[in-house]
């Protein structure tokens, strides 16, 4: 792998179909970095084959196996070492990371939520966003910070909500969104156009035109 | 005025600018309401002078004039009643309504709010959008309930947020959203198409293509 490329480290629980997402930018040569490793907190997340089908060294550090959340932490440090990890992705990681971990890779660890965040942060919030009753949804790509999905904003994708939506309809209509952006924002980072000044976001180059490509055509 | 109109009484603080997109929607024949009376609780609120320019009765209830909240209202109520009012329409009124008023008038008091709730609710929200980062901001027109921006949602608008908006410039261009949906709600109302059940809200006949109108085209 040569230098050049940014390397990428994974961070999944379940069927990782973000981590897809990641995968097929890279693979369409959209997205100039390089997955080194996928770890799983789960040992039976589908998204560990989806790696391993890709020839990507795909590695359990099962949460349940130490006693203390640093030691957890340490592990997963530790292996992301090992593969000289630049940038950690989390992809539907369900483990909150706290700042022992955060504290070596600053701004360095992103996320990314199925909601347009500050609204409807934490779990299961596509169903909460159709029980709210709100007309817009989406989904939010952000730096990682020691609270719940509260990080500076990278990018945003919004999505209209339909009144017969149910949470799972609306879940996949998000998703397609996510599958958009998260790569795009890899690839923005990977090229070192991501300036972070305080809680606003500056991607260079990034004109009125890119940021609004973010927003689903809805007609 | 035929009884077939619904009676529209709109309470302001301010200059009036939602109070003057409802006038034109009205004058431009696109909302089955009409404006009985404008009731400020500022004696200089420009607003008023808007009203009084179209012919329509405008009314001072100063709240500082009453030693108690529930005067205060109770004196807002008795004017809505005097006009025949059927629907309550809040035009940037900068107090909140107690159950004592709401009690009179339930599901019938609309407020509009320039951000996409339930993201930053209560004061100062553009600029508040702007700190936090988000890229999507944009209005909301909501049944009041005795909560904060709380109740169920009737539309709501989205518009771009770029990372050189300061909070007023963000202010305008969701104050052009308002000025769309606030009358377009209005109609929907008199007409009787709005129907609540919970906190989710369906407008009868509008199918995708109309709830997806209230997004702005961005590009």
């Amino acid at each position: 792998m040569p230098d050049k490329y940014l390397k990428l480290g994974i961070l999944i629980s379940g069927r990782g179909s973000d981590l897809q997402s990641v995968i097929d930018g890279i693979e369409k040569g959209e997205v100039a970095a390089r997955i080194s490793v996928v770890i799983s907190n789960e040992p039976d997340a589908l998204g560990l084959k989806r790696a391993r089908r890709h020839h990507i060294p795909a590695i359990v550090v099962c949460h349940r196996d130490f006693t203390t959340r640093q030691a957890f932490e340490a592990r997963l440090l530790e292996v992301l070492g090992e593969y000289g990890v630049g940038l950690v992705v989390l992809a539907g990681f369900m483990r909150l990371l706290t700042p022992f971990f955060l504290k070596e890779y600053p701004m360095k660890v992103i996320n990314i939520h199925p909601a347009l965040l500050p609204a409807f942060p934490g779990e299961n919030v596509q169903q909460k966003a159709v029980d709210y009753g709100v007309r817009f949804a989406g989904c939010t790509v952000h730096f990682v910070d020691d609270g719940m999905d509260s990080g500076p904003i990278i990018a945003q994708a919004v999505v209209p909500v339909f009144s017969t939506d149910t949470g799972d309809v609306l879940a996949d209509r998000i998703l397609k969104q996510e599958h958009q952006i998260y790569p795009k924002v890899i690839h923005w980072i990977a090229r070192g156009l991501v300036r972070v000044e305080g809680r606003r976001v500056h991607i260079s180059g990034a004109g009125k035109d890119v940021e609004s490509s973010l927003i689903e055509p809805v007609v």
